[in-house]
């Protein structure tokens, strides 16, 4: 076996699996009762016939701790998030089951015979369509994350929390997303030179509305109609939701029904008393739409267990509201040396990005960082410098580089540092 | 409004729909009434709290016919098919509750705790995987396409059958697959110089094992453990898939247990009398693994219906077992012109690639095709071109272009020509 570099923390070169004679040797030799065999001992599910064909598949029952974790309003149970289990996932899509929920009063049970969306307000021409006509408009696909304005905001925390990656940071979904571009209705509506800002309006009991700047919806705002190939679900915003690429996920309005098209924002709830950034100043920033990067690494985070000293791949997501992902950096001794992770390609604009890089793991205290910089040239920032320009007391866009702390018994705590 | 120039039967520019003041003019103006009060009726699903979160969600119940369609043996409930409802979604994506199955005896529940992979024949080191072992290894992602080798057969037929894209085309379905590349499990197996193909075996009740060339396997094969970031499902080979992009799905083993490395193919039953071609020399083609260029308009296609003149976007899928797609082109007057297609981005290797154009319908009849080019420059045939290769009664590798007739009450029919 060639003996690669190893590099800080016992993180290796990324292109170090393509070496030939790299060995995991984590598998079992085959022993020789099995060699004189030649085979393995049959299985019960090797004897007999399997289940039948199925309409609609579902996971297999040994994967159902692979959920959403729900956290709601006990008196309300419609108010409230389930989050993307992302220590149990892989690669770069989010299977629509799975997709992040965040409800402010449940999930409407829309029938799309009677579903309507409205433009009118600073336009020549108001209009109104059904559903049948929205699907004679032309489509376009795009693959692109939504965030939660709010997700991990327990970084804010004075303690780290100890809990699943998922459950911190799983507010954030990936899909391939397929609709109507904004742009294209809004030519037809003819939006007058006055309007600025664009009000749009889900069909929930919640009386959602939110304001996004006319630019933006006519740049890549989507609305859509399809979610990793099938129609959009209940949860996700069925019959229709607005798409605004990059941008926190309130103003990615569910369930649209009406856009109002105006020269002023609407100053809405969730745009003044929420979704608004207080300070060090003592004043609130608002509008503060785009996601910044960030870069979480799922596998090992809390939760799994490092049983042997070894070869071990490091795995982890990256997304930026801004664009590309341009490189992500993973450390193994706590920030002192950083090695650049294998990007999984395509790296998409605005888009989960799957990053890897392998570790060998010498039995001993390791602390596994990693941190995303985008084509602007962002570089995620480490909590303490987040806190400099935020202050202590932020709710939303928490984006700190997030530390593993590794103990010599492979045990996996959350820590700031 | 503009007159974008058309181009052969109707078929306009593929860029037609980024001019400014293109408009399609299919919603209603809205009304003097409706724009006194500034809004649509409040609806009931606004008026009450929705449903809770859930922790793993389903489809809307209004979008019950998006299912697999089954063809099965009703004596054995397990062999048969199930098809992707192609005419059904968007985009590129199939999601996991309907990616196609072929299954020969049903779909095995296996307890991922007793799984085990043997890798042994002409190696140095005979190797034994248990799960966990499996999911200590690097793991890499690919979007690609699976398409059953039997896909399209009905096309052999002397006449057009009468179905919806998804009934004749859909043994073919587009995932993000993540897991192990078989390359580094053989590396350390240590193939022996004599070994020429792997012999893989799934396990089912059905014994299904299937020959590959060493070079494939070697090249860009995958132990695939999830499909669009979750688990592979059960009937997708839960908890091990043998992914070989491009190549005919049977040689992609579910439920994969054995490799065994040889000098010679097995010759089982699945490369001798069936997956095999007769040509037209009585001759039997064998090995025929990769999967030829083909595209299907799926919108507007068999069962969809045009209900009035005016412009349209014509939306299908290509995909080559070769490679890349580069271009695919459309014709709406019989095949006589032909114009390019967009392809959605980004266009990936051995992936669906979606194409879209648009399309004023003059309410006359029509004759839609498209075929695909790859960047070997191979280009999808005609029927007629393919029956001349391959001769009238073949069974397998079906990959001609697709005619739709538009009637000129806009109904649409499968034809020849």
């Amino acid at each position: 076996m060639m003996k690669p570099k190893m590099i800080g923390g016992g993180l290796l070169d990324r292109r170090v699996f393509l070496m030939k004679g790299m060995t995991f040797s984590v598998a079992t030799l085959a022993s020789g009762s099995l060699l004189a065999s030649s085979d393995t001992p049959r299985l019960p599910w090797m004897e007999k016939p399997g289940e039948p064909l199925s309409n609609y598949g579902q996971p297999s029952p040994h994967e159902r701790k692979t959920i959403r974790w729900i956290m709601a309003n006990s008196m309300a149970k419609g108010n409230g998030v389930s989050w993307t289990p992302l220590q149990d996932l892989e690669g770069t899509i989010t299977p629509n089951g799975l997709h992040y929920e965040r409800h402010h009063n449940g999930v409407p049970q829309i029938d799309p015979k009677k579903h309507q969306l409205l433009i009118h307000g600073d336009v020549t021409h108001p209009l109104l369509f059904n559903m049948d006509a929205l699907l004679r408009y032309p489509m376009t696909s795009c693959l692109c994350f939504i965030e939660c304005g709010g997700n991990s905001n327990a970084g804010w925390n004075t303690i780290p929390i100890q809990t699943a990656v998922g459950y911190m940071h799983g507010m954030a979904s990936c899909s391939e997303w397929t609709g109507i571009p904004l742009k294209i209705l809004l030519d037809e509506a003819k939006v007058s030179d006055r309007a600025k800002w664009i009000i749009a309006e889900g069909a929930d009991a919640s009386l959602m509305n939110v304001s996004i700047p006319l630019d933006k919806a006519m740049d890549d705002c989507i609305l859509a109609v399809y979610q990793n190939g099938e129609r959009i679900r209940p949860e996700n915003g069925y019959p229709l939701r607005l798409l605004v690429p990059g941008w926190e996920g309130v103003v990615n309005v569910k369930w649209l029904r009406r856009l109002h098209l105006s020269n002023r924002p609407t100053m809405a709830r969730n745009e003044t008393s929420k979704y608004t950034e207080l300070l060090p100043s003592g004043k609130a920033q608002q509008f503060s739409f785009v996601m910044q990067a960030k870069s979480i690494i799922t596998h090992p985070s809390f939760g799994h267990k490092l049983d042997e000293k070894g070869l071990y791949q490091i795995s982890g997501l990256a997304w930026s509201g801004r664009g590309k992902i341009n490189k992500v950096e993973v450390s193994a001794d706590g920030g002192h040396t950083w090695v650049e992770a294998e990007l999984q390609e395509p790296v998409l604009s605005k888009c989960f990005t799957r990053f890897r890089i392998p570790w060998q793991w010498n039995g001993t205290t390791a602390i596994l960082k990693s941190r995303a910089i985008d084509e602007t040239g962002y570089i995620q920032p480490e909590r303490s410098e987040l806190i400099a320009e935020k202050g202590k007391y932020g709710y939303f866009h928490y984006n700190a580089i997030v530390t593993w702390n590794i103990s010599d018994q492979g045990e996996i705590t959350h820590a700031y540092s």
